[in-house]
């Protein structure tokens, strides 16, 4: 049995979830804060998992640099939460990354027309959290945002922050 | 990166959102059958998803009987979830089937002290109902409940209902 469907599947049981408890004025705003946070913890979490896996085997995970540290969100992170890697990574070597999936399985479920748009950054929440929390616990201060063009692609931008 | 935490994580920060969102006289129960419910969705659509691939390959699932379907939960359904097998498949043949797991991931996080015991029923309400919901699919009608004797061992009772 494949098992990739079980967090989309889950993914979009919480959005459903957090958009139906959510509710009051600014209730768009609060489902995708709550969702950004979820994920923010999710990423630490798998990130403090993982380091603590490496330590274990004595494989510490070390990083050059922030596009090293980049380059394992777009590889090794994507893969083990999307099952594939980011399809595309630009920088323009001054703290902004932008990473493109084509096919971002979160968003497969949106039809793909423009009238749907407006739903895409509840769907974008979490996965932007996931980046951050996981960076975060890379030592990577950032501020992760999302944007679709064309449904399903995606393009992710994580501004990182100078401490 | 390992990815059997995900799911993990995942489970965790939605037993958290919806344990505070349910707020209320019967905060508790409602909270359990929250996560039933969405447990139940999520086994339906592996299980539909698992049948469209089998579809797809030409390999379709069939199941002689329904202590094949209940090994097929325990074996390959588990596995794709928890990334372990059910340690222990009984049943007194005339429709009650114990399936116990003797470390049950989603109880490892709580500690072991009895006073925790009272929490149990929030960490397998999910669960629950992901087997319902997988049975369900599976055309086998059921109730599903849990029980923790030692933790983390876990015991899930699963009742066929005869249409």
């Amino acid at each position: 049995m494949a098992d990739e469907a079980l967090f989309q599947f889950l993914h979009s049981e919480i959005i459903q979830y957090v958009n139906s408890a959510e509710s009051g004025e600014s209730e768009n705003g609060r489902c995708v804060s709550k969702l950004e946070s979820m994920g923010f913890r999710v990423g630490q979490g798998l990130i403090e998992r993982h380091i603590s896996v490496c330590r274990f085997t004595k494989d510490t995970p070390r990083f050059k640099d922030e596009l090293d540290v980049m380059k394992f969100i777009c590889k090794d992170f994507w893969t083990s939460v999307f099952k594939k890697q980011i399809d595309n990574l630009r920088t323009n070597h001054q703290g902004i990354y932008v990473l493109q999936d084509n096919k971002f399985h979160q968003l497969t479920q949106l039809s793909a027309g423009k009238q749907y748009l407006e739903h895409a950054p509840k769907f974008l929440a979490f996965t932007c959290g996931l980046v951050r929390g996981a960076l975060s616990n890379l030592g990577v201060k950032s501020i992760v945002t999302a944007e679709v063009s064309v449904m399903p692609a995606c393009k992710f931008q994580v501004m990182i922050q100078k401490m």
